[in-house]
């Protein structure tokens, strides 16, 4: 009966069931169901047609999380492990002599640069399918250190709902995440509903050849493309083909997605997911070096962009069959 | 009534409606209704789940005709023409002089690497707007030489049909062109119901900018993908992240994804237009400059490739409603 006088309450002001059940009640969340609402209406001003309604989201700790770090570079660091008997140089070199020490600072020490050539290293010089079984193998069998859960049970419950309630409105849905692109291929259907073919991501190169009498394409240790900052537009470009009407982000790694897409003619939405529930999740922006958000959050008045506070808007942070595992 | 014993004469042998009206009788239709029947059969042990029905097309030659030149190079021709007050140096040099001329043969003369440079200064160095806009506008108002008809009319449709029944079937179908990206894209959902962000072609760099004050993103003059031959399942791997079941083409361009897609396991259905109606399309295949097919037609016995025999397989090639009108 609780529950029952909840959902009707949650009805108030909405012709239809509530399409965002774990958003409280806000303007995020009123603003984002009257932008479907224009949008979908045939008789608006703002109507636009399917085929238009684009919406593109980033990964990274705008559908999961993403602290105390990326969850991809969890992987790269247990992968290393794992490949370590193969390459005894790396005892000697860095930064992955630290990272086969357990010293995972000292091997960040180097940056973006350093995680990159680690990301090379374990991503390149096999065939697509054996990546994706690595990537597999590893998210069905890992657990993030801090929550003791499986980094694919780390999605936002209210980000899942958002994502159903634009699909079920005619949005096509694309992630486009600075991660790597078969990296966030392995699980993005399975955690998200969206499949792999529209997931944009920072890539390396690929080849096409006969290994051990089969046609295989295999990665090839180059940067093709870094899907963060000025590459999601052109990532977007060039897996879309054009600009979306809808973008969500949570850093400045974002701010160029946000700004191609509000810049186009018509309706426009721009979501900021701003982490500001320590409690439930973490608390962290202009001062992260995981996740910084400064330019994008300082600009969002002007850009009309919507801030989303996870602390206030968000009833739940993960999906609730998750919250009631007791945490490890 | 004529028309009614036709249709009920088509459908002898199906259990429903046939749903490739336009395809005569034979081996080649029996075996894609064939192929399609076990696939999506949950209880045959061929069945394959609908996320993994990927289904890929070339489609110069393939989808739409391509002689005597491809489609796209009278629109580069076009597009010289019309860019040339603003490239005074165009007249003195080749091969931009000879279109100018329109001395095409000679243009052409310099092979891939003229047609190349030729794509580079009409394709780069303006928004993906700009572009999208002048091919619209250019596919709007333009004939072929020889047909006189729309070149988007000059689409096959015993291959909508095919397209169209693979959807119906739950495929996910994508163009895989050794053209460019962005040039298909403009018609693909018009002419074939494919959207854009299911083409894969043959691209250049692009980069973002804010270019008179807005945020754009700007196709620059530098190869990115050759979409062709072993640029094809490096292409299929870069959009889709997954090995297709289905593949079809027409010359040697296509013979690694071809043999990509056959190499999977399960079953996999890999399909060659041959070119043989000189009366109601064009004749051609092992000594064409345009479309060669040759190795492709060598193996197609051993790989279990399905031969499909324009002239013998298919009851018309064009639309019927273009067919009906006169030509010019
Ligand atoms: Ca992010
Ligand atoms: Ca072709």
């Amino acid at each position: 009966m609780k529950n029952l006088t909840l959902a009707l309450a949650a009805t108030i002001g909405f012709l239809h069931a509530d399409p965002l059940p774990s958003w409280n009640k806000s303007d995020s969340k009123q603003s984002i169901i009257s932008f479907v609402d224009k949008v979908t209406d045939a008789g608006s001003p703002d109507y636009v047609a399917p085929a238009h309604r684009i919406a593109t989201f980033d990964n990274d700790g705008t559908l999961w999380s993403e602290q105390p770090m990326y969850f991809q570079a969890y992987y790269i660091f247990d992968r290393i492990k794992q490949l370590a008997p193969e390459h005894p140089e790396w005892k000697e070199k860095e930064p992955f002599a630290s990272v086969l020490k357990g010293d995972l600072n000292s091997a960040l020490a180097g940056g973006e640069k350093a995680l990159l050539e680690m990301a090379m290293a374990t991503h390149a010089n096999i065939t697509e399918d054996e990546f994706s079984k690595s990537v597999a193998d590893w998210l069905a069998t890992t657990k993030h250190p801090k929550t003791g859960i499986a980094y694919t049970d780390m999605v936002f419950q209210p980000m899942l709902e958002l994502i159903n309630y634009l699909r079920l409105n005619d949005f096509k849905v694309f992630i486009v995440s600075g991660g790597g692109i078969d990296f966030v291929r392995v699980f993005s259907e399975s955690a998200y509903g969206i499949p792999p073919e529209r997931v944009i991501g920072s890539s390396i190169k690929a080849k096409f050849e006969i290994r051990d009498g089969k046609p295989v394409v295999i990665k090839t240790p180059e940067i093709d493309l870094i899907d963060d900052k000025v590459g999601k537009p052109v990532g977007i470009h060039r897996y879309i083909g054009s600009r979306p009407i809808f973008a969500a982000g949570n850093s400045d790694g974002d701010y160029q997605m946000l700004q191609y897409t509000s810049a186009g003619e018509g309706p426009r939405f721009g979501l900021i997911v701003h982490h500001t529930d320590a409690d439930r999740e973490f608390a962290y922006d202009r001062d992260s070096h995981v996740g910084q958000l400064n330019k994008a959050l300082d600009d969002s008045k002007t850009q009309n962009w919507t801030i989303v506070d996870m602390k206030k808007d968000w009833k739940i942070i993960y999906p609730e069959y998750i919250e009631s595992t007791p945490s490890q």
